[in-house]
Order: C-alpha cells, then sequence, then structure tokens
C-alpha cells in the first residue's frame, strides 16, 4: 500500500486526536451499551463519524466496519476494509482521561495493509504496515527482541485470567508477570515497544486489527485462541506473542 | 514536618532520577532474590545507597528502612523514621525502561509526615504530606472524587486476583475494572490523579508507606486486608482506597 495513503490517513488521526483533546476536558454524555461497564461517550460517535466522512469523501466504495452506530457488522472482508474503533479504552477515557487511543486499521482482501494507534494524551501515533516498516510518530522502531513465553510480560484479560481460561495463570505465573492496562491499543502499543510479549484477550475486529498490522511487521504471531485464523468478525478469543512464545503456548 | 525538609528531599530524588535516567541505557546488572520474578539491578542498590548517603549525611541518628542491602528490618517505628524503595517496580524498570518510581516515605513514631513517588521516566514527582497537601512537580492537586467501591476502576495484585483472595475478583467485577501496572507506586499514583479508586496487594513497608502519606492527605484509608493497622514490617495483604469505597469494601 502507498506511503502517500499513509500520510493522508496519519493528517485524519491527528487531527481526530485533536479534536478528542478539546473534547476531554468537558462534560462526556455517557450511554451504556451491554453492560454497566461497557460505555459509549459522545466523543465516540464523534470521532468516529469524523474518520467515516473523512474515509467516504475519498474512497466512497470501500467498506467500514466501526465499533459504534451500528457499522459493527460485514458480510465478509472481501476488498478493501477500514476497520475502526474511535475511541479504543473507553473506560479509561471516560474514568482517566488518558490511556486510551484512536485507531485505524487498513485491510485488502483480508490482508492487512496498514496499522494506526493513536496514543492521544501523549501525543504518540504508531502507524505503518508491510513495504513501509513502523513507526512512533516520524521515528522508525526497530522490532523487539523475540522473547519466549517465559521471559517477559504478558499483557492479559482480567475476565479470562480470573476464570483461568486456557490456562492463562499458568502461562502468567511462568512469566515474568502481567499487566492490564485496560486499551487494546496500548496493549498493542507496549508489544511494540518490547514492554510485553504477549497480550491475551476477548477482542472485536476493530480492536485488534489495526495492531496486528503492526506487530506482525515485527514478527509477531497472532490467531484465535483456538489457534485457528482471526475471523474478524464477532467478539473472539484472541491471542498475540512474538513468534518464540506464541509457539511455545500454542505448541505449533 | 517542614517544607524546608521536604524542598531537601525533592532535590535528592530528582538528582537520583537523573542518575538513573543515565543508567537506564546501559547493560544492567541483575540478580534473583526470591525468585526468577524477584529482580533487583545494579541501579537498585546504587540509588538506594545514594539516598541514604544523603540521610546520613545530614540526620545520622534517623532509622533507615529499606528494601535492599539488607536495611530491610527494623525492631519498630518509633523515631523518625525514612522508608526507601530505590527502583520500585523492579521488573519494569528491567523490561520496560520504565512504569518505575522512587520512593521515599519520611515518619514519626509511626505516622506519616511525608511521601515522594517519583515517575522517573515521566520526570514527575508527586510529593507532599500533612500540612502540606499533594503536589505534581510545582503543581498543587486536588483530592479526587471520593467514589464508591463500583463506581471506579481497582489496581489489584495478579496473585491474589488469580486465587481470588478475599474475594477480590467479587470487587473487581462489581466495579468498572480492574488494572495492574507493576508498580506499587505508579498504583498510588494513578489514584492521587483520580485514575484507579483503590489498590488491593501484597506489600512491602517500602511499597506503601511513601504512598500512604499522600492518599491519606486526599483522605483514602488502608490497612492491612484482616482490617488491622499496617504493620510497617514484613509482608503484608493491603487494601486502600476512597474513604467510601474501603468502608463498602471492609465494613465498617
Amino acid at each position: 500500500m502507498s506511503n502517500a495513503l499513509a500520510q493522508t490517513i496519519k493528517a485524519w488521526v491527528y487531527e481526530a486526536g485533536e479534536l478528542v483533546l478539546k473534547r476531554k476536558e468537558s462534560q462526556l454524555q455517557i450511554s451504556i451499551k451491554s453492560s454497566r461497564s461497557d460505555l459509549v461517550s459522545n466523543v465516540d460517535y464523534e470521532i468516529q463519524r469524523f474518520l467515516i466522512a473523512k474515509i467516504e469523501s475519498k474512497f466512497s466504495k470501500d467498506k467500514i466496519l466501526a465499533e459504534e452506530d451500528k457499522r459493527n457488522s460485514l458480510a465478509d472482508m472481501s476488498g478493501r476494509v477500514w476497520l475502526i474503533d474511535p475511541i479504543d479504552g473507553t473506560i479509561n477515557f471516560v474514568f482517566q482521561r488518558e490511556n486510551f487511543a484512536i485507531m485505524i486499521g487498513v485491510y485488502e482482501d483480508g490482508v492487512g495493509k496498514l496499522g494506526f494507534i493513536y496514543d492521544v494524551t501523549r501525543q504518540k501515533l504508531y502507524w505503518g504496515g508491510p513495504g513501509i516498516g513502523v513507526f512512533c510518530n516520524e521515528k522508525k522502531l526497530r522490532p523487539p527482541k523475540n522473547l519466549g513465553a517465559k521471559d517477559g510480560l504478558w499483557a492479559v484479560n482480567a475476565g479470562m485470567y480470573a476464570q483461568n481460561i486456557e490456562n492463562i495463570q499458568i502461562i502468567g505465573e511462568n512469566s515474568m508477570g502481567v499487566r492490564m492496562i485496560g486499551s487494546a491499543g496500548l496493549e498493542f502499543i507496549s508489544m511494540l515497544k518490547g514492554n510485553t510479549i504477549g497480550y491475551i484477550s476477548n477482542l472485536y475486529p476493530w480492536d485488534y486489527a489495526p495492531g496486528m498490522v503492526l506487530v506482525q511487521e515485527f514478527g509477531f504471531k497472532g490467531s484465535g485462541l483456538d489457534g485457528l485464523a482471526l475471523k474478524f468478525k464477532d467478539r473472539q478469543k484472541f491471542i498475540v506473542a512474538t513468534a518464540c512464545a506464541y509457539n511455545e503456548v500454542m505448541g505449533s
């Protein structure tokens, strides 16, 4: 995919970030979705609409899969698909006003081409894709070490950890420890920086699609926790890790 | 306690932080303590010795309780006691080179007088005490809201969460969620900012003493998880939270 398109999207994401920074000091309008800890704010909607308007103005034939506004399902991943999480980590956004991200992934026929994760309050945009590499703002990043499952920290989902799904507690205990930030985007950034070696959670396509493009560029492997390819549909138990840690955990 | 002493200690902590920033890009010498995920580095030792030298040069009669170098036990908390964690979150320091803190607490006859938590890589020093208030660098902070146990995020210890010690999983499930940074100091900072409402873990005195001075100034309550006063001795299951959340969880 062209670097020109990446530059266009970067500009949109930075602009969306400015909008969030303006809104985040104001009173939010918050609604409950599936449960009292599944929230959406007026800013989630506003950012999603802002980004979709940008995309549709230039690429009207492309498909969009996004968290809010009933844009959250697609028949398939054929053609060019934009995956959008306007505010990833809404609970953090609402309660902390930090530790959230704006995310976009661009896929072609199911193959990741571009990924963008913007840590808005720290003003760090992680972006890139195949043939481009991975950048933080304008700085090209080097891949982290390909560490084994025991030799680093894992990010995990609290509910899955509590229930010891797929022996995730054992993975944690055998490693250097577990961490929980509460934003899939920031967990992917942790992997890009080498802060964590893997991430196990229960995610929607817009949660993992942007980050997967970036960590795959650094040699990480990801799949459903059943070992099957990611579905880009519905919510799914998910693992991504350095190739070495992935193979150790998934036995391949 | 005098603000003059606070200013002296602040200068020491900033100086220690400069030293850490210099060292953190170099090859660390790392030793294993009680288990493979209980580490100490040459920087932990160097910072502790630096701080102790400063204290002993000015306050030779004071007592010191510190994590490393067999300075880790005291008969009692009588007189003026300095509690030091030179690098709180050593695993993060070693694996992430961020998300760790330098911490000092000053107590008199068991009563907290001054606390310092320095988030070194972000160059944010949280400090203060009774009669002074709580500051981030030179900016005075306002206390966060006194939220109930369900109305915010909790920081928890991974091992205790996995084992559901004292029904900690239920506290998590009934709340807005749980978070794990991997540094007691940064968990206290999260509470000072209102990012989390409480913290349940298994801590040593140098892990909780500096932060307790600060959050108590903001009306938080803390104790052993058995409801008894903190022991300032050995490792202890620990809870601290907004007064409202503490009372709801501890039933007082």
